[in-house]
């Protein structure tokens, strides 16, 4: 007789949720169906010659060590070179502030394992990053969302007042995902100084950091604070998903904590794909080819951009994001995107439903799209489909 | 002003354990120490050239896809060649029953994470795999160790009427992580008929299953019950372990919970790395170079066995393990590996005091000697150098 399971679960697993962006890729991946659904990088972004080339050399020069069990905090060039170009950019660092992780959903899910107990509060956006929910949610977190920046301090003191004091603020201050808003100065200034007024600690999720189109870079929220800011960064959306390699910057006590609990998680981080990372790094490839991937995502935007000018009806509005790789687009209050999901599909085209990245539930009238994967003509044919769902659903309300 | 980590840290990190293993290895890894530490594989073994190969095939013919997310599953292509070859095993599985995860440590942290609250007991060997007890541990699970599999049942019943009947069986039936031994067939139905009669998992680890010098095979338990046994499997033996790809095989309803799982801890494993070992799998790479791997293990144990027989002291016992990539010492009752390792290190000699593998405390006068890593002329030194430092000890005890 088989075993049953619903029986043994843990509560951690009962508290999981299935990422509804991964559903609906499913039904998203067939063939004939445009989607604007996940965060893919442009495959044609890949630099598959310097792979090439660096892969050889590892293998000759390196292969004994590059294929090998290798460090838990992870690969010493790796971790030089990010130092080096952190350090660059305004943060007071050493190569120890940095542990290389799985990718950066691992260094969001090992820092929520070190610091949460069931039913500890997490304050974060409203809409906010999902693949963070998802982990806060695997360690039965209760992340609290914040529409506007400056409910942040009102919500906090809530908090305490309940005997719920939040662990962390978990923010994507450069190009939210998915709302695509940057933080300026006084933004990031506030958020800190409520974080040392109440003695938090602050996750700083970077990954689009570098995909910036236009308007003035703003400092790092780490380099503001280097004692209460963790900061989260991967080479997903600058280099390629495929390697998954993301790292940790945070003071030596957190990084302490979190290499012993990466120990018991996976070791290592794949250890070969390190060293091609880093001497992707070394030979001056990585800004070289950040030039050109930033030049076609910012022509990308601006074709979403001009298709939804032409094609989209009047209740529909969305974001101009200054870099990232999504807009994201609100329709007319008590419209419902779950609905228009499965009228799309029909029509062929896909992107996910807004209310995914909300914590509380709302949000049932917003959508993300992403510009950075599909080829121009795709992409105006998939607005146009996806504007015809959007009539239907409209007259349909009328 | 600095946060204070200790106020804010989880129940779960307060009661995880660093990796002696590690911190010892980090002495072991000065260049003048013979390190018999760590399960490192003979980097002789590594396919470098089948790898520059496969590896450029890759990027020429599927880089768009091996450089991009992937499934939470895994590469199709993977799971379907190793299907094949446990099918061809006797197993009941389709590729269905397969999950790619990030090293075999993933696969227990993963297993461990959706069945285990805080206080729930797991079963295991005294000795056992110290990874797996610091998996268990990061989740506050409560390893029971038993010596021999005849305690087993007395075990179980004896939680059970305590309240805290176990979540599962951790076992590793072939060439055990230390001790060597493997299960016969007796065992292994023994043990699977008290997981039917009082319903319990079992964990079968399979890391060093196809690296048998000598004997016959045994079954594995997943052929022997596929409904409540769950197998973990893992290249970091057999081909390299610098990719970090390991696997569970289990019933649907269970890989089904596990996908969620990894959702939220690293969204995929290494895509680029599973293609390369899809493909490794496919040309039959593989079965070749693990016919040399054995050779080669083979006459590395033979080599250790004649060097221990040659320089051990009387009162030291060794085990003669048919496979694997230890040998289990064991010293004279009351003896202490641990200040014996202090000695050794100053003899520039290494290895991991058995100490680290019984979740009870025990086994201070047991050692794991690894011999796959280690050359021949360095394996006789190393063995000199830890006898010299032995009979310092058995000297001092007189």
């Amino acid at each position: 007789m088989a075993i049953n399971i619903q029986n043994i679960l843990s509560s951690n697993a009962k508290n999981m949720r299935r990422s509804a962006i991964r559903d609906l890729l499913s039904v998203a991946n067939r063939p004939e169906v445009i989607s604007f659904a996940g965060g893919f990088p442009n495959p044609s972004t890949f630099p598959i010659e310097n792979l090439k080339e660096i892969m050889q050399e590892v293998l000759t020069n390196q292969g004994h060590s590059a294929l090998q069990y290798g460090p838990t905090e992870g690969d010493i060039n790796l971790r030089r070179e990010l130092a080096k170009r952190y350090i660059a950019k305004g943060l007071k660092i050493t190569e120890k502030n940095i542990i290389i992780t799985t990718s950066s959903q691992q260094a969001i899910d090992l820092t929520t394992k070190i610091f949460i107990n069931p039913g500890d509060t997490i304050v974060c956006g409203l809409p906010s990053y999902l693949g963070a929910l998802q982990a806060f949610w695997s360690y039965q977190a209760v992340p609290v969302g914040i529409k506007r920046d400056d409910e942040l301090e009102d919500t906090v003191k809530r908090l305490i007042s309940e005997g719920r004091k939040p662990k962390f603020i978990y923010a994507i201050p450069d190009f939210q995902n998915p709302s695509g808003v940057t933080m300026d100065i006084p933004a990031r200034e506030y958020v800190i100084n409520i974080a040392r007024k109440y003695d938090l600690l602050i996750l700083e999720d970077s990954p689009y950091r570098e995909l910036r189109f236009e308007g003035e870079e703003q400092p790092m929220m780490y380099s503001m604070d280097n004692e209460r800011v963790v900061l989260f960064g991967t080479f997903s959306k600058t280099f390629l998903p495929g390697f998954r390699i993301g790292w940790i910057i945070a003071p030596e006590a957190i990084i302490d904590r979190i290499v012993v609990a990466k120990q018991s998680t996976d070791l290592c981080t794949p250890v070969f794909d390190q060293a091609v990372a880093a001497k992707y790094l070394e030979k001056g490839y990585f800004e070289k080819n950040m030039l050109k991937t930033i030049e076609l995502y910012h022509h990308k935007r601006d074709h979403m951009l001009a298709c939804f000018k032409k094609y989209m009806p009047e209740g529909v509005t969305w974001t101009n994001p200054q870099g990232g790789l999504f807009l994201f687009v609100k329709l007319p209050e008590g419209f419902d995107c779950r609905e228009l999901f499965d009228v799309a599909i029909k029509e062929n085209v896909a992107f996910v439903i807004g209310e995914a990245f909300h914590c509380d539930g709302s949000g049932k009238n917003t959508m993300r799209i992403n510009f950075s994967y599909m080829d121009d003509e795709k992409t105006e044919e998939g607005v146009k489909r996806l504007s015809r769902a959007i009539r239907t659903m409209l007259d349909k309300g009328k």
